[in-house]
């Protein structure tokens, strides 16, 4: 299949002038957690469907050290010396990582992806791996980052970062259209300017909560062929949903125009911010040279981190020895408390606001069978300021949709995440959700 | 004092243009390890000068563990429950680092620097507080950005990575010339560029091995007053160097003219992937608004890392809780290690080239202190190839003084690194060396 050029030896982007497309890239991550952050704070008995971030009821302290020790005994076993050993956890370590090896027959045994380890690249979380991908694909002016929209800030706040040019595609309610995502493409090419590759979270996104079929799956990697782009595939949360996830679009991706973006933190833990790209497609450089996409994403991360922290890459390797590299068994009660929260969310929502009552206000919302987030659609206008309203007069917060939209859009949706919450604080939670809902509609 | 303003937000960067400049971005730090671990490989038996990396006979595997485990004991001495310390380790943590006040203890205690904890942010690595300082003081196309020229490539690599024009000034033999950065500020002003930072390592630098003497610092501390700049210290050797240092600059920056650069890779260690800025500039955004340059690097962090390893934090703390946050007294055994094998280097240089015979040969070499490296200055011209040379018929590698230079010179410079070597390496290293130099000097 033909290589795909990038800049050669991170080569200087002196062409970056694109005035027109910045007022369109999102606020960054933090400006949205700093928000409800801030809301949360001054209302402390408000119940809040905002954070993101995994259960802590299934870490255990003790974990950690466990998991580490797993690890340095795994060199040892593997024939290396106490100084080897030491000097693994100790010394500055490989750019691209220890554990790609890991990684690499991790993917295989849950993923069924087969990728050498060479096309891994360990880094700081799946956001330095966007930041990496970015940094090596867009190269030239006319480059354009197409996303998913609503989509996950992380992407772009680093395209935002990079000066990278952001196009949103916008998402269907019942998700991913490859109609729409191939009208975009012919529209950038229209213009002149070449869509290098499209972001998407295909299962249980954040934050829509939707899933990419797997007809859809196909089709987007059939205009990835033919118009040559790569996909970005970020999927944090297959593994800690219930029942057997859809293949990965890696898994399905014949051509090699899938780079799949890894995160170890909802499936280890998120305070080890280890994370891995793979990166497997021959690259030609400037001079004619070819070599796989990974190391060009190591030479840029040795100007971001140098190299990812070896004490984390032991203890997510620990994790996933301890496991046979099968995240879906070391997950396996997680998505099960998550799948449940869920049903329970959704059953909850159901008994409020009923099928009859809801169509009368014009409320609906999405039904995802896994992830952390779904997506309630409302007649009213949603803004920060009925952020405030909500948490102060009804006692509960939520993200309002337009904080994931880069550009304009989603001002009558709402992100609700269940990942934090107890089947008490959902009950109640969505009570008091449904009675702000019925007051916002009563007041149109 | 009058704040900085800086980009709002992490505005964007629309206006980068600037070709002429790109040319003088040198290569990053990864090229440079590269082609000396390819040297290296090749030649097993040699003796190497070349890294850079600490001593590892100071680590003890075991270590880790008591660190981590003293950093959590001290959350619960401090009154936090079994859940707030597990989540502490295990959850997403703060942006600006999880442990910045015991970083601020340390500064008060080791390097009479008082600055409030909110002025630090945790980064991973001293790296990352590169790239990050550089994205929020480049705010327009004339800004620049110099540096001491030959200088440490992690922060070229930094620039380059973001498009940052960067303008070398020249270090001479001695050392930092206060007068030659003055020349290039006027020189930058004259041509309508705003010097915006000069980047510095002035204890024992990488690569030169030089110290900015009291009076230079206080020189370098006026002109950033004067000509309104700011000074970006970076200097990760001083606590392991022998003897008492000189004041950071930081400790001397009486008009928050100093973003002070830390790193725990060679006072720690370097699998941490632990460093940090201190950043209590006052700056103004576009809005008007007053906070501290610390709040924007960390608003940028969240783009780039989301946040650092809380492990590796928890480890870095647990280092510092143990010596009552003294690195000076963490690190007393590897400062005279150093410190000795240092001595031990210059005491073999002049054994086997001794005055009379090196000023014959035209060959010189400074006599740094402490910090890993010195300088030798040859009559012939030195590049990649020689390095090769050396490797492959005296049994010596060392690196050429030119990867440390943007845009052009060094050309008759090399880097001599002690910190690896034992001192039966040294004097056979040494021994090497000196038949290699005369070789040199009799073919010119």
């Amino acid at each position: 299949m033909p290589g795909i050029t990038i800049a050669s030896d991170i080569g200087s982007r002196d062409w970056l002038d694109r005035a027109e497309l910045h007022g369109s890239v999102s606020d960054p991550l933090l400006d949205t957690m700093n928000f409800l952050n801030e809301v949360t704070h001054r209302h402390p008995d408000a119940i809040s469907f905002a954070p993101g971030r995994p259960y802590d009821g299934f870490f255990d302290t003790e974990q950690v050290f466990t998991c580490v020790r797993r690890y340095l005994d795994h060199l040892a076993e593997q024939g290396g010396s106490t100084e080897d050993v030491r000097t693994a956890l100790y010394q500055y370590g490989p750019t691209a990582g220890l554990i790609r090896g890991i990684i690499a027959d991790s993917l295989r045994a849950d993923e069924d992806t087969d990728v050498p380890a060479e096309s891994v690249v360990v880094t700081v979380g799946a956001q330095e791996a966007m930041l990496l991908v970015l940094r090596a694909l867009i190269t030239g002016p006319d480059d354009v980052l197409l996303v998913s929209s609503p989509c996950y800030v992380g992407i772009t706040g680093a395209a935002r970062l990079l000066d990278v040019a952001v196009r949103p595609v916008p998402e269907r309610e019942d998700g991913f259209s490859a109609a729409d995502l191939e009208t975009a493409v012919l529209a950038e090419l229209a213009n002149g300017r070449r869509p290098k590759a499209f972001y998407v979270v295909p299962d249980h996104s954040n934050p829509s909560g939707n899933t990419m079929g797997p007809e859809a799956r196909e089709e987007l990697l059939d205009l990835a062929r033919r118009y040559d782009f790569l996909v970005l595939e970020d999927s944090p949360y297959r593994q800690v949903s219930p029942g057997t996830p859809l293949p990965t679009l890696k898994s399905r991706d014949r051509a090699r125009r899938v780079v799949h973006l890894g995160s170890y933190s909802k499936t280890v833990f998120p305070g080890a911010r280890v994370g891995f790209v793979v990166a497997d497609q021959r690259v030609r450089d400037a001079e004619g040279g070819e070599h796989l996409l990974a190391d060009e994403l190591a030479k840029i991360k040795s100007m971001v981190t140098v190299n990812t922290s070896s004490l984390s890459q032991a203890a997510v390797a620990g994790a996933l020895l301890g496991a046979r590299g099968r995240l879906s068994q070391l997950n396996a009660e997680a998505a099960a408390h998550y799948g449940a929260t869920l049903r329970e969310m959704l059953r909850q929502l159901d008994a409020r606001l009923p099928a009859d009552r809801r169509e009368a206000l014009g409320v609906r919302w999405n039904e995802p069978t896994g992830g952390f987030f779904l997506t309630l659609r409302v007649p009213f206008r949603v803004d920060d300021a009925l952020v405030t309203t909500s948490a102060q007069d009804f006692g509960v917060i939520w993200t309002p949709m337009t904080h994931f939209h880069p550009g304009t859009g989603g001002h009558h949706g709402i992100r609700l995440s269940i990942s934090y919450l107890t089947p008490a604080e959902i009950e109640e939670g969505t009570a008091r959700l449904a009675r702000f809902v019925e007051a916002q509609c009563a007041a149109l």
